[in-house]
């Protein structure tokens, strides 16, 4: 079975602008080309494009845009998770034998189709994500006492990294008291507490163990994949303070690579709400269930960046298709020992989660440099 | 390296009528499951749908309606051979190992976004698929002196296989005659020369030869898969009297198999329009380029059903995202020797053709039993 190393990346800015998805998906590319001068279009087995735009055909459309002639070619699509799903897709691509080299690119307009959850009859006319965010964040104040402090702290974490990604949405830093008087959007959540549509493209480049060596002398290895589809009903939920799929999927990606939770150095968590982070810090087994804010919380004040170096969605943005590619990207860097001001000292394992629709179903990876 | 079988399938019939994609999946599904008593829910390791439908999640909302809670779970959309590209990407998740038993299932609604080719300006404002099947063929009148005879011939034995085939869009038989005198669309085509959009699903099980015999005594195995994207626009074709990605998924496919055109038994081809049909099994090497016709001719007249038993996209329908799964279910089926009516005597090597928007991209299987 061949080994599968992430070797390359790209992406552009996230940000509030409307931009087409074909220039999205084509200059995230070209921002991978530029970084990979040994890399030629002639080399690309695999196009796979991560999307929940209705655009068609968009493989096809971002090969030709780019030169690229590859046997593989399509789009995935699983809502927010789109990401990592097309990572393994391309994994299993190049494990399989049928591509050494495969392009992954995700890309989202502001205004994704993906954002309004209209299959689920089970929220009643509340399909808009902020729905699920509210009754999580509800029901992990019940039992554990989550405050509305421990909340903007999460926040205030991640806006304070997002702060050194040039490629972040906001690059604005907030004390935890400004955002605790941010906007009341719901019962119990604020504007602050919310990751934020925006348009955005991310590509990684994934090549197996026989060529890796033309292509990097750092590469990030897969060695863990985990992913769990529980339904596609909120309601079908047992116990909203917590993410069933996420506690399945992180148990198959460590029983695959024989890590623990301990071992990790870095994790990229889907912070689509502030209570999703702790929530998944919590079901990762990073730390004890309940325990989730007194660690952010601690990382804050220590300006420790184990959790979301880059900012998150909260502080990054969250452009559905880019979001779990974008994860993968900061995981490498940081594995690679380039994230520059948001390097994690002499980290050698990282994870990333990506999960889609209040947690229905969650994707976890695990990298090694 | 895991060998990957087909061991089950099941269809919807294939219709005009307006159906919900949702209940085109769970149907398809359900007719799996009912020929398969062996198959458990909890079996299965992923869930794939093949469509161009805008409806997002769908692979969770499939999985949640047939009570599945699969591991790998994302929808693939490449046009008109989602179904078997989505069938290549469940091959390699099995060979990779991430997955033992994969469950596939292509469905669109007759009203699909897939038919309008909204992004190829090379198309001027020709963007209905009817106006590459008219250039295509007129250039293969032009070069191989091809007779609308000879087009209504391959409709003529479409209708006429489709007949015996319970799931078709079409039952009725026509003579040559009758088809001549269809209505006028375009310069060279004709309603008879056109597959038509309907509704309709169709759903493949593959599993790994670990565990093969728990479903069937009567596998069929896929050993041979070529897929190639050339572009995603038209007018990059060289020479519209063939299909250059049809040439090259071909090559790869047996390649990989270590088989021939000789070797074929049964082919399932994609004649989106009935020039189609002459120029693949030219571009597949079944026959030499400019016999089609002859070929297709003599099959007619000797009632061979070695092209397209099932009655092509011509006879049958053509559902899109549902389409490439059908081509595999009915080569499986000749390859079982379940084949009822359309039963091809002593079938062991079957080839399926399927490719996208005037074969800037195809894909070539070859099965064997």
């Amino acid at each position: 079975m061949n080994k599968i190393a992430i070797v390359g990346y790209g992406t552009t800015k996230f940000s509030r602008e409307e931009i087409p998805v074909e220039s999205l998906l084509l200059n995230a590319t070209k921002s991978l080309f530029d970084q990979n001068p040994n890399l030629n279009q002639k080399d690309i087995d695999a196009v796979l494009v991560s999307t929940n735009d209705n655009t068609k055909y968009l493989s096809a459309i971002l090969s030709e845009l780019a030169g690229i002639q590859p046997k593989t070619a399509h789009t995935v699509e699983s809502l927010c998770n789109s990401g990592t799903n097309s990572v393994v897709s391309a994994y299993s691509y190049i494990a399989s034998g049928l591509a050494d080299v495969a392009l992954v690119v995700g890309a989202e307009r502001r205004n994704s189709p993906g954002q309004i959850l209209e299959w689920d009859n089970s929220r009643g006319e509340f399909k808009h994500p902020i729905f699920w965010g509210t009754i999580f964040t509800k029901a992990h104040k019940r039992k554990f006492g989550t405050t509305e402090e421990d909340l903007a702290t999460v926040s205030a974490k991640n806006h304070k990294y997002a702060h050194d990604n040039p490629n972040a949405y906001s690059n604005k830093i907030y004390s935890v008291e400004e955002l605790m008087n941010s906007k009341i959007l719901t019962d119990d959540l604020k504007v602050s507490d919310c990751s934020r549509p925006c348009s955005g493209a991310s590509a990684v480049l994934l090549v197996s163990d026989k060529v890796v060596k033309k292509y990097s002398d750092s590469p990030v290895w897969i060695n863990g994949i985990g992913q769990k589809t529980l339904s596609a009903s909120f309601t079908k939920n047992q116990d909203f303070s917590s993410m069933s799929s996420t506690r399945e999927a992180a148990k198959i990606a460590f029983d695959m690579s024989h890590l623990d939770p301990i071992d990790i150095d870095i994790a990229e968590i889907h912070d689509a709400f502030t209570v999703c982070e702790l929530m998944a810090i919590e079901d990762l087994g990073l730390v004890s269930k309940g325990n989730g804010a007194k660690f952010v919380k601690t990382l804050y004040e220590t300006e420790d960046r184990k959790i979301n170096p880059r900012g998150g969605l909260i502080g990054t943005g969250h452009p559905l298709g880019a979001t779990g590619v974008a994860q993968i990207i900061e995981t490498t860097q940081q594995l690679q020992g380039t994230a520059g001001k948001r390097q994690i000292e002499n980290a050698k394992v990282g994870l990333v989660h990506n999960m889609s629709a209040a947690a229905t179903s969650s994707t976890v990876l695990l990298l090694q440099s």
